[in-house]
């Protein structure tokens, strides 16, 4: 499903978020439509404002030359290729497309969909740096192990490396699940230190590994981040429960350190109508639970707050959020 | 942790049940004491009311002759061995204990716990009979196979013949698990001839495996039935996925049949909040949850009905019961 | 409201169920437009793709000639005359349009509103003969002299042939009371073998008459199914308590049957939250309501099934339904 | 199972609201024990402490002579016969039993249950008369022609006047029914005041009628207050749409007046989940709904704070009340 | 963010509730297009039929000269000046569009927003007037000082005057808070002659004071009525008890009625789910809770029946309303 | 209510925690009867086991001599004198009760109700300490302000350092309070470390001064810890808001910081139905509700554990624990 690298070596357009080394430079893009609208100025004169967007951010774009032309050529969702001179306007960098240059939309064989799937904003190598360290802290000699042969499963860790942790709720990007499997991990390592009589190997392994049935959930295609039929039908809970407990028996762990591994992942969510079958009913399963719901949330709520802030600076308050259940505040007052 | 079969062959004392065969007899009987009454007549003669009880039944017993001294000896919930006459008194068994004769209290070494503990009404062995009767009946060769391999492995089918199908709600006994399975596999059979559009060999494959997991979740000892840690941290949905997935594993199946078989046992609580983490998503896996459903809920009325009517045979109404929410009308119209 | 017997015989025109009896011959159909598309193809070519409608099935046609004009003229939801040949193309019957023939737009007194109003795909006159069967295996003399008297009165029996027995959910279609009515009496039938302490007399005449009730409930009229101001303001669940409990007044029975029977009928929906001022109080009605829900969801996933398949033949998952609050598998495994 | 008024007039003994005629006189009393405490003076003098009650209030009585063998002869719950000297002690009434006057426990044929029923504190013949004066206000023939017919018609009329309101919730005494709705219609024809778009005689005449389904829910006998088997399996809400609806059947009603008034006896508990299949949607069911909600608490909380404060007349907070789910401020600051 | 009073004073354009004087004259309003449609008469003359609206009412007019032209000028949502004559057509109003007369679409600049701005229909004065009535009606000293030193305060009363009750759910229009506020506490003065043991004193204080936090809740601006930060991160509840604590801080008041005072403000959304922190726990919040949420409830079946009724005069049944879970009975039978 | 100083300082008994530094010795206790049984050993001598407790932990002890006699003297829940000999039984400490030394009940102006209200496990002094570095820690000057003039203020501090943070709940104990504020403040700090884009000075400011309100929600008092008036009808949400927003009023703020932390007090129970009267609507509120929900649900299972472990040290499951809606499993793996 994944196009071979050296094919993806081979692009050679920039993306949008290297654009600040092209300025006042012409550049040829592969960018997506976000959205268009067709305008006139004072003199009457058409233009064409679009908003280009791809995996690393958005781009304002100007077309003064073929408005009218270009904009029957390209609907809101394609995918296209354009060339214009990087500048910086209003503080802001935007693409003044050229004149004798048309917009040419592609077919989905001539470029890369990855191009367009979101990716962690921690490099993925970063997060599994700070993952094996995090496992070479643990003390326990079978939790450290099992953690090791886990991470250093080719098949679990290449997926473990690529999969979103959410279709739309949170971390729903490339990396998603790595990143927010370190984060619980460091917060729950943070916790030890403000509660001694808690079992710091055991919170971490269950940390690291809560949600490692999310590799079959989702699959990353053309369209985007898709559920799986097994996402749908069995769904991450028990399938995580099936690959540590596999993993287990074939390395051997004690009974009880088993049953209570295999209690946090499958108690995760904390409250059977969220989807655990059972409740957290160990300190451990307890903190797990409390710590990865509150990133879950304000991985949501940070992605609100950048997206709905890159497209209109101003906006004081974020749209309704029907996950949350309310508006957030965007412009809180910042870290002084 | 039963007794020997040699040792349960020992034992000459009748049950309850049997004492129809004893009248104007006098019998030895090893029962449990439910509750007692030190009463006085016109005459001013204090006489000893008790309720005896073993698995199969309730019996009232009466003591003319050593009232205080058996009062004060014996008490609520003790076991004892007593001695009596069978007699018919206002058409219901009674025991009058013998004048010469002490009420002897036993200690849990002196008798089997086995008889007290609640066993399904239908012997073990014609349930196993309906139940592979049911399993010819499948059509597909690899669900039928699957089914032959796990209720033909010595060690789960051993426990599934003893294993409760709960600890309070429902089919609380033993052999209650094999009970509820079989009922509901036949009335999701009657079923699929109502919707000929249903899988019949997959509902039926998935009514016999639904509560396989509760293999685990129970124990029978001398306290009555208790749950196991198995039971509280992990639970017998996420047991019996563990148990069919390997099952399935190591005898090979096509991947949408096993997903969707495995599915069934997952949802077959029917909604999140009663513990299954995925719904039902497919039709034989609705079907599954809603007549699974249904017979725990019809075992729970059958058996408080016929509780509180040997207590006490003119109650209208039975006690509020928690578990369901309401009274029920215990003396409703009897099939004519 | 509805037409005369006389005019509906007078339709020549065959339904959409019929066309396979007309491969490669000229039809001229009355027909609504569910929807509609003008295509171009490889050489330029302009072409208009139809889906139409009726209450039979669906039907794509394929206009080559006047593509534009009748694109312009037809609108969707309008009731066209349309003249074609029935030719099968990809292995489903398709309609392409004549070169020289108008599509024509109907009004409303043009065509019979029947046409388009779905109706139970058991006829009328089977589930009826089912129905008297069931009753008379009824052994109750009072209980099976009520049915008659209801199914017998004229009144009654013709609003009850005719009813749907929802606006959405479902059976919401002409005779959809009738066929959900004697389904759940036939599963009750069956259950009722299964639990033979069960009074089967009484469960199977309040599952006959569980929903007589919405006989008043709703009206089908040109629009489709509309409620009516009864159905808003009282509900089936009060009318059927004042339908059965005028039929008893006038025909007699004995009290404690009376109170049972119109308990069923005021409690099937189970909770009070879902309608019912009473929660069931006896096995009887606690099956009723089981296995009339049960129907209930069964027949809407059956209907979502259908109705999307048919529209797109290779959906693997349904939409979302936000009744059943889920998605549903529209690829299950069926009966091999 | 009422005693007949004859025997009733026999009674000589006064009731406990009575005695402030009789301080300082020898009264020979019929009540209840309510509470009773065995305690030692200082001197080393026991006494036995009691709290009578009847329907009309509670009293403290002394036992200074036989404290010892009056504790052993009498329970709490048992009806007596007892004679003492009314004193004033401590600004509140008080019984000093007689030194040579035995405590007499009588049997349930000794005494009317009667005594011990509570009742309404509004005398039956008071309420009736507002009734009747509200039934007089109300403009529209019909419609005071309906009430006329349902509060003369014998049977309906005495039970009515008669009825508990309730089990336990609210006016759940002898009158209570009648009490609760001439309350609920008070307050509605004061609100029609200030919507005066309100239709005031739909509205009073729903307040008036909208409880008239609990002369059937519950039975006054030797015990208290029971509900009945139609109490249990169907309920006041469908059988005051009955008793209604047959009373219009016979009288002739306008239709749309019919269904919304019987609409709105249908729906008068607001919402589904407490019990009203259909929830209100005419402005006048709204405001019947809310304002028979508000008397029944309204109630619930007078009751409450009256009873606790004759037991504890220091008591600053009620017990938690399971029903409103929340303790009540017993001391708020009464009307200056 | 008002406009000043003169510039008020200036607008000579009659309003749309003011056109019954104008009949047959000629116009000139500012009115705003609430819907457009351009049709063809049978004589195929085009013709545009617009419903214009301000804030006392809704207008139809017709344009038979300049309809294509207009329609293309014109938006749903534009602010037009327009000139046309009124006549009586059908029993109701109607506008005909002059030929020579253009209608010319209104910056923001141009009118003042306030002629859109909906207002209570009870003038603010008339409704200062009574809340000044029911103060003087106050007998306990304080309590009414405290009354006076709020609606005397300018800044607060100002507020008072102008602000809405709410954005959407009910009275939301200028003079909407002051309006519901009076209304509770007339309701509350009658209630408080039905039960006469509630202090009246205390429970009018608290309906003429427990939206008082709704004035810095809102703003009325050109975009109509919106929250404000305030409102979003404080809201009214708590609001309403810091102006009400500061003042009495500054008057002085007894410790028991202040706290019992200020319970009543936090408590009377009556549970913790619609907003109050504390449930009522004395009766007079318990009945201010219930009182003030049948006006809400009352005052929004009010809006929507004339909203509704004034677009669609035949309509029967109101939309699905989301706030209160229903459709309403636009027609139900008005006060005869 | 507190005892002075002096008074406390006289106490010479010991507490049950010091009786590690006593073994073998005989002393003098002043302690509460938790529990008591008259036992009998195989030689018939009658013994009295008794369980006593301090506010530092529980004692056994055993009274070989009068065991009879002291069983009749003491009751649970009295405060009794005690001398014995520490000695060391099973690995427990243990009070042998002397031969010639009576069990004394004592008055409640006998000893100091302080000895039995039990207190945070952390010294006091070293949470004020911890607390005051983290004011320290704080760069806004205002926001450091803010916390210096609250926690220097004699009469506010005073009672936070005093305050229980519950009455069952959690931290139910003198100075949970302030053990509270600081864990929950160490934990935002750590977080604010892995959510660089968090205000980490608000959060922590917000930390400290969530559960402010709770100085006047209980008191401590010789029946324990009980709710204030206060505490019952305005509640620690509102009076927190009314403290600190005061204390703004006296010190200024700029008007957004103001806003957001207010916001944050009033909205830390995260849901409406929690108590919060608006949910969190900014990043720092969010984290400090599930924080300080962590830190209180953690508190308790900690707190169960250890009573119930302290009871029965071989009890692997605590009891059902209805705030929590679960057994926790007691015997966890501990940090190896």
């Amino acid at each position: 499903m994944k196009l071979p690298k050296e094919l993806i070596e081979k692009f050679k357009e920039p993306f949008i978020s290297e654009l600040e080394n092209y300025i006042n430079s012409e550049v040829e893009l592969i960018v997506k439509v976000k959205s268009k609208r067709l305008l006139e100025n004072k003199n009457g004169q058409k233009y064409l404002l679009i908003t280009f967007e791809d995996k690393t951010g958005i781009l304002r774009a100007i077309d003064w030359f073929n408005a009218e032309k270009n904009d029957s050529k390209i609907d809101v969702g394609n995918v296209v290729r354009a060339n214009g001179k990087v500048v910086l306007y209003d503080g802001r960098l935007q693409l003044n497309i050229l004149q004798d240059s048309d917009i040419i939309v592609l077919n989905n064989n001539e470029y890369s969909y990855e191009r367009f799937v979101a990716e962690s904003k921690i490099p993925i190598d970063v997060i599994m740096k700070d993952l094996n360290n995090m496992i070479k802290s643990i003390k326990n000699y079978h939790l450290k192990k099992l953690l090791e042969e886990i991470f250093n499963d080719k098949e679990l860790s290449e997926k473990f490396k690529e999969a979103p942790a959410g279709l739309k709720i949170h971390h729903n990007y490339r990396g998603g699940l790595a990143e927010h499997s370190i984060t619980v991990a460091k917060m729950c390592d943070n916790l030890s230190k403000v509660y001694p009589w808690i079992n710091r190997d055991l919170l971490i392994t269950g940390a690291l590994l809560h949600d490692i049935g999310k590799i079959y959930d989702y699959v990353i295609n053309p369209k985007g981040i898709e559920i799986t039929k097994s996402g749908e039908l069995i769904g991450h809970i028990v399938k995580g429960y099936e690959i540590v407990e596999k993993k287990i028996e074939s390395i051997g762990l004690n009974e009880e350190l088993k049953t209570e591994l295999l209690h946090m992942i499958i108690s995760h969510h904390g409250e059977l109508e969220w989807g655990s079958p059972i409740v957290p009913k160990t300190p451990e399963a307890f903190i797990l639970h409390m710590i990865e719901n509150l990133d879950s949330k304000l991985n949501r709520i940070q992605n609100i707050k950048e997206k709905e802030l890159e497209t209109n600076p101003d906006k004081e308050w974020s749209d309704f959020d029907p996950n949350l259940g309310r508006r957030f505040l965007l412009k809180h007052i910042e870290r002084g």
